[in-house]
């Protein structure tokens, strides 16, 4: 039994809320439950140094939490000087994610930010930045196609978005939230996109190792979820057309 | 004419919203218009080493942007490795502006930390901070009241509340928003109780310095401005109970 | 009565001493009473990168205190690896206040550096160091006359002083020395131009909140004050003709 | 054909030269190929403060690159005053993979860090890293053994061991070296203890997201190279008794 | 010819002005000719870490540059957030060399702090701090001494003084000032005591390396001018009592 | 009699082993006996900002030990965010110490960056740096010729190389290991070129001051010691080619 006595298989209650900010060219603020993760899209007119005429662009994250996102106040990372090892994984991690859908050559010598921070965290804060940072960077796009910067269709190339999964009490579940995910014995990340190809596979014992079967349920439950949040995905996507 | 057609006296729609985050042990997401700012009130029962064995408490407040808060995005000062001159001032002031308001040695030897993080802005976001601020500080210490630890009364001597009042086109105007704040020839900005004592002025000719009767005219319309603020804060923390 | 048995509108003793250092283009020891801040101005023929090609050049300010300039050593900055909050805020502003008398325009392209460091503390050091910097700032415009870059009238609209004022033991006083600056119950800072405009107000409850009538009580003596340091700056810079 | 000629289930020359420094409780200068880091195991007799009087022990890496341990100079982390999330990133990795083998419980309230220093890069640095890494770490239980501080044998629950696998030029193949792993469309680190149970998978796409079957070939790469490896462990270890 | 016109043996006017500062349990406003340094010696009544329970104290020193005490502005080290290599050489210098005739025992578990500020730089910098450093260091122990707290004679065991040399276009002249420094083939820092025993030997070929015997001839210049600082230093110490 | 029973004019046994890296223009893995120093000479077309447009290349140094190098891990200065001072010490001095010989004219705009790591340390670390380090220049010069890029011969006027001697137990003593060193009365760094100049001495009086004869005593050993050091380092050079 789980602790939100959710099925094994179910997702929380994932909603993609987009133009959540006034001022960025791409928004959504994203929840899977009670993670709440605000992420906006800034176009800039630039490319870091050594993309400088390649004629590519470039999509980068950044990844950051309030100080009471969690249960305890964390130190303010602004404050004490330097991002954790964990904030810099999780932004290379986004960021990697999300140019695995994108043609750098289509998007021109341009470089969009996705900026995913954390309002409330309760488990699985990254997998709701990639899945809710493809939302506000799909309207980034938009936006752009609204003024003939770029074809959005050819920048864009699929969806991509992400899950957690994990060996809870020794069953496989899907998307953890935090009471699960401090427990987990196993814990991975899936990074799928729209047509079914993997991404990103991070996957953690945190006790004992697991198996290459257990690894292969996770994957399977991944798959389904993933699914599900494209099909998310397209319909907050449509709607906003 | 104000570019938001607002009366010369009028502030803009305010709204605090109170409980908005499920961690924090009082939070308050404070809108002036388009100025978003989410106060989160954090209790931790240590104080900071010079108050140790003193018998008395501190309230302290830490201040932050979303790097795509404003109309460019800025850097992330977690990411620059340091917080700009502007954030520190802005987050002493947000502390002292509360502390005028709390009995130290009611609180007892514990810190409350308030974190106001702008989520969006549109001038004015450490006025609405502090606004906001006051009533995360509230629900905090009423928190801590249902728990028998203070007697939140004696801790919360009166309301605390701040405006920003400037010349704009000549005409002193309440409540300044990003378009007249950054044209404004004198931006000033009032901290005061809600028994109507000043807290803080900080008056600054961005252009040509202004007069005594000028000045005055602006502590008017921030004394009308806190005012009603008070009111709303009064308004929010009873239909809490 | 206070500490240094003035009576409650009288400034400390003044000095302005020019052309201190024989290195800078201007430069000023500032003593009030035991306050001294030695004020350089330095010249240098570029600008910040957003005012490239504007025509325009700036005048910013730095400040710094000695380790042992107070009662207790406090840790050098330089090597805690930071300037503190208390030092930003001031040394923006010495900047503002400065730049309020200066027409950029007339002062093309260049950017002028006042630097004040505490070399010992009493009190007042930031209104110290507007009146100092000021001397400085027009010994430097001088240098830059006699050498026809500029024309110093044009660059120099009035003189800016400034001075603290604040309530002891229930009575406004005049030019807060450190044993009245650290029992006051109100510290308020002026800073105001030659014509007698205001260019900055900061005043702060300590304790109590105060009253309007108070803080118009502190306005009059400050105004008195920089009357008579603006009357110091002239006889010091004629001195130099 | 890779470019190395190796077949591709082939691991490139490994030595693990145990005893390489002479201050370290344990050392390992681990070569896969070109790839050359100087692993050193440093007993300390604190844990990190969250352990204080738990009765467990602490097991943590850190990671570092000589400046030309690379094609092209890098600069030092020192001197530019961070370490880079890369680096974080790999030190995370290499201490999650030791301590999945370590009972913290019976190394007692210790610290052991595992220091990986690269000497000479050639790809698979951080596999390298965790597979020579683990030698450090026995040879340190060893030198606590033979002064009877704790029962290696209880401390060290298994043999723990990494390799890189990837999709080169449309095949999967072991032990990537630079020039592969540049041009690599496929990258992923397997972790893996002597029974055969996955610590960790980390699997990312460099360019086409790869498929499930893809996937499951670099696991039985990776599962045969890592019990190459871990046979070599044995011999190592054994050769030192 | 020198371009003082000094004599090639010949110091530039010394003085050493002692409770140059209102604070300080010891200072001495040090000047070699233009080049002047503030010493202050700062008592605590705590010791570093490791002499914790030792029953020794510490001497220390801390060294800084005003921006504008040299010719061109130099960058605040407190606003680039780290000291220069070649600060943190000159302080290191500085303890070593003041720590050379104390006697940490009979200071007891207590530190003092000589800060040495550069107001004007005109080479030489490091010697004055040295030579000044000292006469504060004297007056820090005298206070002592009269609060009964360490017998001054004890602690002091000697005088410690310093001066450059250098071969300027060939010839072999005491004490550089800055366009000496500039010019000069080779610069020699010594630091001795009142009987002559050598603390610290500094010499650096800028261009051609130097011969032994031009080396002894600096050696001789240096040891006739450590003799007249040492004169000075007593004469100065005299006067205060 | 020295700790480890060597006479008192006796190097620790020497070897100079070249091309260590595969990857570094030139480098030399040096060792004095258990001092192990890793010196790598990089090559980049680029020189520092104010060599622009020079015609004149720049040869700097850079220094650090791995962690677990010494008797007890020191902390990591990557990990620490900051080079000490003794590392900003050694890393200038050896960078003096190479430009001494080197003809910076001949060299042409571009720099040559010799990084020193040491491996493991048992005393004498930067002088062994400045052994090697001129090792790795030399090859990196001789890459450069035999690409046609400068004549080596032109570039590199003499050899350089450096010895400490001390004084311990009251004898003076060539080549100091750690244990000379922790106990030596004085220390001294001797840095000379193969035609005999002195091109840097740093004598320090770690105990009693020490006098000019037994300062002499340091100054013949040194230049035997670095003597017979200048010719290891020839036939290491001639060897390779």
């Amino acid at each position: 039994m789980r602790p939100s006595k959710r099925a094994f298989d179910e997702l929380r209650p994932v909603s993609l809320e987009r133009n959540y900010s006034r001022h960025a060219e791409g928004s959504c603020l994203v929840r899977f439950g009670d993670t709440h993760v605000l992420c906006t899209a800034s176009l800039e007119e630039r490319v870091p140094g050594w993309l400088k005429n390649s004629g590519k662009g470039w999509v980068t994250a950044e990844y950051g939490m309030l100080p009471r996102a969690t249960g305890d106040r964390m130190r303010r990372e602004a404050a004490s000087g330097k991002q954790s090892g964990r904030t810099q994984e999780i932004q290379r991690l986004v960021g990697r994610s999300l140019r695995a859908v994108v043609d750098l050559q289509a998007l021109g010598e341009r470089q969009i930010t996705v900026d995913c921070d954390v309002i409330q965290a309760d488990g699985g804060t990254r997998t709701a930045a990639i899945t809710g940072g493809y939302v506000a960077l799909a309207d980034c796009l938009a936006w752009m196609g609204q003024r003939a910067m770029v074809d959005p269709a050819k920048v864009l190339k699929d969806h991509v978005a992400a899950i957690s999964c994990g060996i809870y009490k020794g069953e496989p579940v899907l998307d953890l939230d935090y009471p699960e995910d401090s427990a987990a014995e196993t814990d991975a990340n899936f990074v799928m996109t729209g047509a079914g190809g993997i991404v990103e596979i991070q996957g953690t014992a945190e006790g004992t190792p697991f198996s290459q079967d257990e690894f292969l349920k996770l994957l399977d439950l991944a798959r389904k979820g993933i699914n599900d949040l494209v099909g998310m995905q397209r319909q907050a996507i449509e709607a906003a057309q």
